[in-house]
């Protein structure tokens, strides 16, 4: 057995390492000038970034090793859940340090920005390696220039093949079972290979009735004609909207066009689990759904919070041609989500007084008790 | 003297109005179904943003009658700052208050979704107002249509023809003395009628110096040819986007087309000082400025924040012509900018070594000594 | 059917009601001078507050009613947990309030504090009934003097008799199963009444195991004989810590003496929750034990907020006998506690490596699989 | 001049250094056993607490030594007031980091626990030299043993004896001019030795004229005997809390005592910048008062919040004799306060009607005009 060799703070922590790692450029190339204050802010705060990058990533490579797994065990969809939870809780760190760095005044920038040329925020490799694990693909970004070293490329290159936790988890979603069910009623399959029960016919039925009911309502209940007219204009959209969803062919073209990412059958997985979370075994599925769809939020407002920033610290110039850093920021905020296709399925859900029934033995698989 | 009637906490807050104001509708129209329990928090989460409107108007209303006075007493530059702030610091609880209607998913939505129709949070007046008494331009919206009722409209027309802060802010602005100045060692005017110191001039002087500089550095330190190549196409770049700048003609053209808003003269003053905010004297007018622009920055956030919890809420539909909620909410979060040009002013900043030293009597006139 | 009538967003939320409900006492009572300006934002803080502590009310009644059942139903688990995390959301806007009404100076408190003798917030009676409810005793205040009238004591009186969260909780986790169990392999009873396995005896068993073990080691590999006697002395201050736990008449007095206050019962119950809370059919009940022992630290750091806000408001006396405000409300900070056992519980933790492994058909009935 | 390195993103911030400063003592010292997962949450967010504490001290050391400045000119007194603010700033993310590492349960925390004897949070010189730097006293230490190594402590050594912010602060206060003013119109001394203008005697008279008035009113507005006599005794125990304060002796002896620290002459100063903040001249005063209050907040609740998580994490022990660490660190929270003096001022403001009014010249110098 190792000799155990008592720990101490500091050199636990590294922190002759990390507190010695502040170089600040302004005082070996500001001419005639002593070193810009505020240098020593602004590379802390990326410091502080870079290392939540790191832990981010530490808990994505582990969920991306669980969810690798197949089958992936119960107890493990737990612990993906926990960590893509903790991703999600760096979030406000990650805002809250733009807010001190915004402390720093555009002229405060100015004293020091001349000599961080041609270095940028663009070449955290960290920050696209995550991109990357999630899932974000090349052809979402908006420039393919990445503005890395080869050594950082050479990184990311590492990991462009292998599986996201996009595709982890969209053919975890179309392994799923319960969408179709063929048995006798102790569960056991009962061999004439006819499905008794199919969700997404099942669902079809109850979207038609839905929309059918509510018309009739909505002509006994309205005030006047015209409001009536109005509001059966407004149902017939949101009937038409579904159309691309019940139509296999239809979305799969969307899917070629880049409309659409996630697959057919993994859609429809996820709208089960959005429809029936309430049943305790699609508790956990769902929360992780939830998890990853507040993952692309939290990215999504840091951009936005970033783009804030940038906007306040450099300003928009004017006259010049082309898009600002500003705008591109901007666009990337809105453009780069990797979870769009689940957070859009909330479209597609409707009222739990509209939702078909599952049959009791599904139903009480889904189930469990814990008191008796 | 009146006699004193004791406060009782109850009664003063006025609580059985507040705790009784909430009447879901559901209850009502929700055929053949309880009431649904989230729509107690969609109403109350509601009202609580409609309280901290009211909060905000008042700060606004009272900011508005300071700016209005001419000239604008000292003290009263500090109350319409502290204001200003606080009107920024009920910015995170509307963003936290988004947090916790979230906990409402889009199924508990559905449960009463129906019978709110055609309600809209576009119709909160109280936003329109705040919106309007900032100065936003009817012409900046979206949208015309604003969806409210004759006696909502009717308060949002009074106040249309009323100065924003906007344009009490921009006079205030020009008022602005220091911009050029003519006068004796004692301050009074020497009587020749020639300006001894005109900021715009000496402005410009120091901008092209600092490119000049800059140019000079760049081609001794630059490692190769094409480094150096390329930073001074980046240098001809930014010193491309002082021309509007300093064409007055071309600068009016650009507010002509609606590209600026704010007038040439406020625009020189706003950039003074931004340049000399270290001066005591414009301190209070530095953090003035700065905090309008983060009010900007405060609405737009919440404007993402609140498109964000849309699209979750009611997601983008697949195949719909036109554009969705989602899209039209994100759009009013970029667009429905009021102090845009204040924060576009921090790409006209230039270092402090390359700042013109203001003239000894200005320069001891903005300052002033607490200690002797 | 009942007809529609269309909802418009004012009155949807009783904008009226709400909106007209800030009467300013400063102008009826502050004589010879103008209403306060800082009374507004001192209203409306405290209406937001109350609007918030009606949905905390209304999320908590709706979870006694559901923890009222016998058996509750697992579904009703889920439901419960996503209700008391909705909560804690409430909390950081419960804190970032005080941020908003701290922005009011102690002088501008001044200007109107007089004219709300002797009103306080101590007489918010939904916040005694949300202390009650949680299931604060009437014996953990501080004062038993609540200061209320006659109609906010009769609210109080009406549910001090009722179960409170903690009642419901304790009887919860006393009905749960698992803690003694017998039964042969198909799970059944067989009969002869010998426990087979018994949770309370495996858990001891393990610790006392755990204490030899970690003995041991530190005897190996402690680098000197100081050390090594350090570590000792520790080790066997904590197995002390566990004595109380393990002897039940010496547990059932500290009860009497109030140290303690959940049944030895429910207390082993959640320690087994919190020690195997790794296996999915105790996922809902850990993370609702997390629920609770948070949304006690929710208030418990509002409490200290709120001290803090007010010791910078009012400020602490010089000399004048007695405890002041301040010290009343840190005092309360860290006395008010509900569901402290609950948290205490994590000192009696072991690591997963010294935890007793389940029985099979226990483990088989805690795990459940989604997939197959 | 030397030539120009272009700057790459990963070498500038040093990311080698600070990405490779993470070690896993579990994946060391845990026998037969992998490394915990969580221990790299551990270590990640213990250095960012290093990092913002690195930067917290930067900001503090350029404080000290621009308060070190007789006089100190009056712009450094907005930088002072800024570099402040921003070590507030930091504050939101010390909290926020909190609940990243309560995701942390205590037994992910117990797979490493062990291998980090005796290392301790308590080690963090960094922290020691902000609490020292700030002005905290070693005689309020609840413990005199701060468990550093020799080189640590050495570090400690270095600056106990430099004065501190508080010491600075007391100083710079005790320097400001206006308590006591003798001049003739022109503000030069008339040579006749007596002031004119004494604030503290001014003072003295209006809080007796104060307590008069509001005695007069409550006796002529309150309802009834009962109530008359309640006010009228609350009344007197604050005059009489105001004793301390006007006599010169009975403060000093308090200030032996340790019950005050903040001199006499410094707490007029204060007070005076408090009672008259609203002049030009005094605004910086007055905010920079008003951030170093905040600090102490933040500092003390991030205490508070820290024994919150600590109590989760560790729990606190049934039986064992002696303070847990909850407890100790509960105690600093409230005890380790640095400007508690500043903050209890405000209980010795008096409202704006009843302010004595500053002699013409005196007022005229506090103020000054922007706009002409």
């Amino acid at each position: 057995m190792k000799p155990y060799k008592p720990a101490y703070y500091r050199d636990y922590l590294s922190l002759d390492a990390i507190l010695n790692a502040q170089s600040l450029r302004s005082a070996e190339y500001n001419n005639d000038q002593e070193s810009a204050h505020d240098e020593m802010l602004f590379i802390i705060t990326h410091q502080a970034y870079e290392l939540w990058f790191k832990q981010m990533l530490t808990e994505l490579d582990s969920i991306l090793a669980l969810m690798s797994q197949q089958p992936l065990p119960e107890p493990d969809v737990a612990l993906v859940l926990h960590r893509l939870q903790r991703m999600n809780k760096i979030g406000p760190v990650m805002l809250h340090q733009v807010e001190i760095l915004e402390t720093m005044t555009p002229m405060d920038f100015l004293d020091f920005r001349g000599v961080l040329y041609p270095a940028s925020g663009f070449q955290s490799v960290q920050f696209r390696l995550l991109e990357m694990k999630l899932g974000l693909q090349d052809s979402q970004r908006l420039t393919t220039h990445l503005r890395l070293d080869d050594r950082d490329n050479a990184r990311l290159d590492a990991v462009r093949q292998q599986p996201s936790l996009f595709v982890l988890l969209e053919g975890w979603l179309e392994r799923m079972p319960f969408l179709e069910w063929q048995h006798d009623d102790n569960g056991n399959d009962d061999g004439n290979n006819q499905p008794r029960y199919a969700f997404w016919q099942e669902y079809r039925l109850a979207v038609t009735a839905m929309f059918d009911h509510e018309r009739q309502i909505m002509r006994e209940t309205m005030p006047d004609e015209r409001t009536t007219a109005q509001v059966l204009a407004q149902i017939a959209a949101s009937e038409q909207s579904f159309s691309a969803l019940f139509d296999e062919t239809t979305y799969n073209s969307l899917r070629e066009q880049g409309v659409k990412r996630l697959s057919f059958k993994a859609t429809q997985a996820a709208l089960f689990i959005f429809l029936y979370r309430e049943y305790p075994l699609l508790q956990l599925p769902f929360r992780l759904l939830e998890s990853v769809i507040a993952l692309d939020e939290v990215f999504s407002l840091w951009r936005y919070r970033h783009a804030q920033m940038v906007l306040r610290m450099i300003g928009a110039r004017i006259g010049t041609g082309g898009s600002s850093g500003y705008d591109y920021l901007l666009q990337g905020a809105m453009k780069y989500r990797v979870f769009a296709d689940m957070s859009a399925l909330s479209a597609f859900l409707i009222p739990r007084r509209s939702l078909p029934a599952l049959p009791p033995n599904v139903s009480s698989m889904l189930g469990f008790s814990f008191e008796k």
